[in-house]
């Protein structure tokens, strides 16, 4: 592939026949339970993969992790937003400005004090902000029990307040990336769904509008059966998959669609270890299937066309630097197979964080020509 | 310190109190020992810290690891520039760029065949490119071992070159990381003083020049007591330090000159975690700390003036999610102490990673104002 040698290493090299395969899959599988998606914008934080998902269609909206993702997906036309990361009071001027310009943006906590902190500035800002309450389904992070009393709490506070409107309830799965077998998932999709749905009952039962039902991770999208009360999934590294969901097992390595471009810049033969020019400010830090089945240490080595070399992996990183070597304990590399100055790719951990450290793709297009795609980067 | 109320979290704080402190005494350390500095530039990557560190003195340029540096620095007038990181061909051009516009760019390789590439290359750039041998002292990473044939070999292959200048020998004692004594300390530092000084006589002895003997890695630098024969020391991470460095002994947690502002968004009272606003996006993913004797998860918890508060950590962390607990198995935090919409402060387990998240510093500066310094984010 002549193309990739124009490009300067470490780069981020997205293959978008993977990528819309992807988008497509997930598409179909949330349609066909009668559900729309709001797929989550920051693994990619691009414009144009939005474009394509927003194109492929079956959304109702987006999910941003951040206000700086939400003006720049707004001002890029996308104006119905879930800003999925409970608010403070302090950034409310910011959201304030963006409802004020016309974006639908919803916010979310999950306890009294905020909300009633949110609210004293949102009525000083003169706004009205749409408030979802956070559940906790699986004990991963943050968000409220849906079976006990403080759920009906915070719902009668945002009811009683100057300035919020209760817009529903929504959760994160995030306890399924324990899983890893088909049952652990359909365990984790169910309970997300069921404990949901059981919120957003008991709110309406005690006489609250509960308008948006919000759900989603991709393992547990992957594993949804029924959707029925559920108005929305949410769901953001599908578009791109990684060796984590792969270890999971909602994806295969050939539906990784990005991974790190790299060039061999050494080798250190007593060791069988090849040197490159990409380290952890290309891969991250994320060490993510390193409680997994498989450990691909910093990521799974593949060839410059993307085909993975069973047993080769990074298996450290330096700010600059990465160390290629055999995976397996008495395994060594054949060095001959990677000549100083060629190139190789390097699949990630976790789509998310690898992508954070770029600032723009370099886009293997359907067509076959390469393409060079900003993304959103820093704060 | 309403001061602090203004900025969006989360966001990266600098002391410059602190900084210039870790900036002076390390100034003083390498001057006294009679040696010159060529700091680090990829800690920081700011313009404003680069300046700070000039003025004080005791340099003989930078060191960058990568061009996007390169160019960044250059730019803002630094010229004697060391990449640290081993030339590729493809890199070439780039290179030649900044020789012809006037910068003293130093490049570094550790083998014959990539030696040839460049050199190839820089001939039909038709420019001179000045090239030092990347020693290995400790098995850590890539180089040359000093007392091996291959050291004359690859220098005499740079000799009868048609474009390429022997620069010197140079090394990065990454091993002493592993160090926890002042005992161990001394050993790396020794080592690596001895064996880089053991391959520039080598190559003298043989008839070739060797101007420059570069060494350097924050914990060896901190354990120098002889640098005859050294031309430099190379070190990055002093000018912050963080817990990874406390670790290691060359600095106390006062030292530590950068933290991650954030917000409280709730509480999780039956698990007793305090839920914030910055995640991994923030903190990075390094978990440099995790097999040292302390492990401080994402970060030691510090009020919102920077004064650590004993056995409080961030043990969990999402993209913009962290989770603040007691680091004990058995303690339970004082959820009282962490008011919903209150401000903490992370610091980190690597400065570099940490710092490599954001695209500015809210500097706390020496005179008790408030400014924002930017740094080169992206590629």
């Amino acid at each position: 592939m002549n193309m990739l040698d124009e490009i300067m290493t470490p780069s981020l090299l997205l293959d978008e026949v993977v990528m819309r395969r992807n988008i497509d899959a997930m598409a179909a599988r949330v349609a066909k339970l009668g559900g729309k998606l709001r797929p989550h914008l920051k693994t990619h934080k691009s414009i144009d993969v939005a474009a394509i998902i927003e194109g492929v269609g079956g959304t109702c909206g987006f999910t941003v992790s951040t206000l700086e993702e939400a003006e720049y997906f707004f001002a890029a036309g996308y104006s119905d937003l879930l800003y999925s990361v409970g608010l403070s009071d302090a950034k409310v001027p910011k959201v304030a400005s963006l409802v004020r310009r016309g974006c639908k943006l919803t916010v979310i906590t999950d306890n009294q004090a905020m909300a009633d902190r949110i609210d004293a500035r949102a009525a000083e800002e003169g706004v009205q902000l749409s408030v979802m309450i956070e559940l906790d389904v699986d004990g991963h992070r943050s968000g409220l029990e849906p079976e006990g009393e403080e759920l009906l709490a915070l719902a009668t506070a945002i009811s009683n307040s100057r300035a919020l409107v209760l817009a529903g309830v929504m959760t994160h799965a995030g306890g399924s990336y324990s899983a890893r077998t088909e049952a652990e998932l359909a365990f984790h999709a169910e309970r997300e769904v069921a404990r949901t749905r059981l919120a957003a009952q008991r709110l309406r039962a005690a006489g609250f509008d509960c308008p948006m039902v919000s759900i989603g991770s991709t393992p547990t999208a992957s594993a949804y059966v029924n959707l029925d009360g559920i108005t929305e999934v949410r769901a953001g590294v599908y578009v791109f998959f990684d060796l984590v969901q792969a270890g999971i097992g909602v994806a295969r390595h050939e539906d990784i669609a990005i991974s790190v471009l790299t060039t061999v810049i050494g080798h250190q033969p007593a060791k069988g270890w090849v040197i490159v020019d990409a380290g952890w400010m290309a891969m991250s830090r994320d060490r993510g299937t390193s409680d997994q089945d498989v450990d691909y240490g910093y990521g799974q080595v593949c060839d410059v066309d993307g085909q993975a070399i069973a047993g080769v992996i990074m298996t450290g990183a330096n700010q600059e630097h990465g160390i290629i070597a055999a995976s397996g304990a008495d395994a060594k590399l054949d060095l001959a197979r990677f000549p100083v100055g060629s190139k190789i790719r390097i699949k990630p951990n976790h789509a998310c964080s690898t992508a954070g450290q770029f600032s723009h793709y370099d886009v293997l297009r359907t067509d076959g020509s390469l393409a060079r795609w900003d993304r959103m980067h820093g704060r």
